[in-house]
């Protein structure tokens, strides 16, 4: 009786607990292989995290707060000082300092990926269908799917950007009123490296405003700090006039920027009900996030620590994007069909194969790949509908140059073997 | 359109978006208003948070895991180290020393609340119904009622324990085929105080195991390490004979015992459809608990300084709960016709009123207290169906001793005012 449990599951848990997710797979493979070169998950790198900067902050506010509020429940949306700190940092981008907003339009969640899916959970009914990039983050997809959502993809033209006209014909058309939701990366998007520039984002928020109904959106900024020489010079939807009055959420986060292990990020939006939604199922979920953790993040804030930790670590990953670039190339991998952008931010590079490759779990190159011991993201994982399997993605994020080069060679390695 | 985002909400949005939790309100009306003395949310002793402790664990996990494993992403399912550490914490309690499981059967939430939502996603439609004790823990109880599941109560005798023969009859009338799992508090139950004894344990599992179908059982320990003077004797059902083959799934949780603010809790099943299917759920949620907080409580445990900290508090504990109770007791409330247990651990108090109480929000006692500076949580909100109106329930574990003295008379006060 004890596990005859599977036919009394949910539509949810049939959706969603039934099978393995994806990234839980990459993790525990990552972790648990000795010698596999990971290129894989998207940690952070190890060799660069904050461990003086936090040891720091709790002992600071181990001897200022010696009241232990900080080791105490905290509310639900967050610690007002922490929501006032992320204002803080949205203020300090480029051209948005007049942001008009205030603490209240703050939610501070685990990681954000808890506010991807909270949002979800408020708009979406299973058999819905929710708006995204193509390719896109597949643990969004996952998340969906697992919710028995269905992502859409936005047509593309054949250089990558928005196809404009066809969007409009998809959000206009009568199939649209399933469209619940739309999921957008604003930048360095996982995993195609892409940004939404202000004319793209200006010319769908015309559009949403001529739809007879709002349709909430997403810009999830996880890399926007995460930049290696300037920042992407786009406005983020929230501080562009003609998103002014539209339902759009921004989800940012301090995990992929300073530490994943502190688990913590944060939405924001003027749309008073949206806000409040994802507040109130995050009251069942786990009325608030750890204080503990929102109170080194406020210090580390506070203190100037987290702009120094950006300093210091986006000329690594730079560097460590440059190796990888290099290595490929030198490998001759862009000499055998393969081709990728030179991204100007975040962990990932995208490679597409020539048509002929298939890159998908088990397929041989996989296999030949682990054989070598290095692991990659398979690309159709990134794709709705029936996907192109000659798509991989890597991230330079946790390994060290050294093994980037290894990694590399053992992955060019694998290339041709199964080639 | 930014605020017309109300009709765009799913069934959940609608379930539980669009009314605010009542814990919300009281954390946030305990945490902002001067002045008053919160008798409602149950927080743990400031006065006694460990800081000390967590201060020194995040300095020696700083100095030793200097690669800093313990800021990077971890295993969606938690830290080998600390299920490890979970399982020698269960193996302690007495006469459970040989419990047979492994840490693939444990899992790190957020908090308990987290296995509790996980799953009751994976096994309830919207329509199901959940078996709960009567009075129950209200979050569970909004937690059920947003995800459009209902709450339905177990039979109890007079004297406030279960109604064997009537449970029987609910279990196996026709009817039950919408009772897709059951929510019992095994320790100190919230609010009742009361504990299941293991002859009850041990009859429900008789019964479960007659059906022709298995229902999953969470058996709820927040409260389990927080006894007074000795531990609750019944082992949990997870150690006992009969429930071997049964599903059911241990909650337990650091917050209360240790950190409210590490936000850290853990589930415990033989079921690995239970174990697995939570997981996959949780991936999309959050992918993992925060894996700073879990190497604090990893060392806390193997340090010994968990124990520690319990036994430093559980005298503190019982000295406000014995403050509580002589309080009361000196102003006249048992002469008046109220009635109460004393309880052998926990957090809480509950009281029962005579029948012409009415202790509900916006009533005119709740309206006094509040006027009085007291906040306490009505007792309606713990039951299902027709509530009745007279009880309410105490926490001492936040506030001082002498704010519990203050507490009782102010809450005395609006007792003798509005009645």
């Amino acid at each position: 009786m004890i596990n005859e449990l599977e036919n009394r599951f949910s539509r949810i848990g049939r959706c969603a607990g039934s099978s393995e997710p994806v990234i839980t797979r990459l993790m525990k493979d990552a972790l648990s292989k000795k010698g596999l070169i990971s290129l894989a998950a998207g940690f952070t790198s190890n060799a660069t995290l904050p461990v003086e900067k936090v040891n720091k902050a709790v002992a600071q506010i181990a001897a200022s707060l010696s009241s232990g509020d900080w080791l105490q429940y905290g509310m639900n949306q967050g610690q007002p000082a922490l929501r006032q700190e992320v204002l803080t940092l949205l203020r300090s981008y480029s051209g948005e300092s007049g942001l008009d907003l205030s603490p209240d339009q703050v939610i501070i969640t685990n990681g954000s990926q808890q506010a991807l899916y909270l949002s979800t959970q408020l708009f979406c009914n299973p058999g819905d269908q929710v708006l995204v990039e193509e390719p896109s983050y597949f643990v969004m997809l996952e998340l969906l799917r697992g919710l028995d959502i269905e992502p859409v993809p936005i047509p593309y033209r054949p250089d990558g950007r928005w196809n404009i006209e066809k969007l409009q014909q998809l959000l206009t058309a009568k199939s649209a009123a399933r469209i619940k939701m739309i999921y957008l990366m604003g930048v360095f998007a996982n995993p195609s490296t892409r940004s939404i520039s202000e004319a793209e984002k200006v010319t769908l928020a015309e559009m949403l405003q001529a739809l007879p109904h709002p349709i909430p959106v997403i810009e999830d900024m996880a890399y926007r700090d995460l930049y290696f020489e300037h920042p992407y010079p786009a406005k983020s939807m929230l501080a562009l006039e003609p998103w002014q009055e539209l339902p759009v959420l921004y989800a940012g986060t301090f995990t992929k920027p300073f530490a994943t292990g502190l688990k913590t990020g944060y939405a924001v939006t003027r749309s008073k009900p949206w806000l409040d939604g994802i507040a109130r199922i995050k009251g069942h979920q786990d009325f608030g996030t750890a204080q503990f953790n929102q109170a080194i993040l406020t210090e580390i804030l506070r203190s100037g620590a987290y702009q120094e930790h950006l300093e210091f670590v986006r000329p690594d990953y730079q560097q460590k994007m440059l190796k990888l670039h290099s290595s490929l190339e030198n490998l001759g991998l862009r000499a055998s069909g393969w081709e990728w952008d030179i991204p100007d931010g975040g962990l990932l590079m995208w490679l597409k194969g020539p048509e002929s490759v298939d890159t998908r779990i088990d397929s041989p190159l996989w296999k030949s790949a682990i054989e070598n011991g290095v692991l990659y993201v398979p690309g159709d994982l990134c794709f709705t509908g029936v996907p192109p399997n000659n798509y991989m993605r890597l991230s330079f994020g946790a390994v060290s140059s050294e093994e980037i080069q290894e990694g590399a060679r053992r992955l060019a390695n694998a290339i041709h073997c199964s080639g």
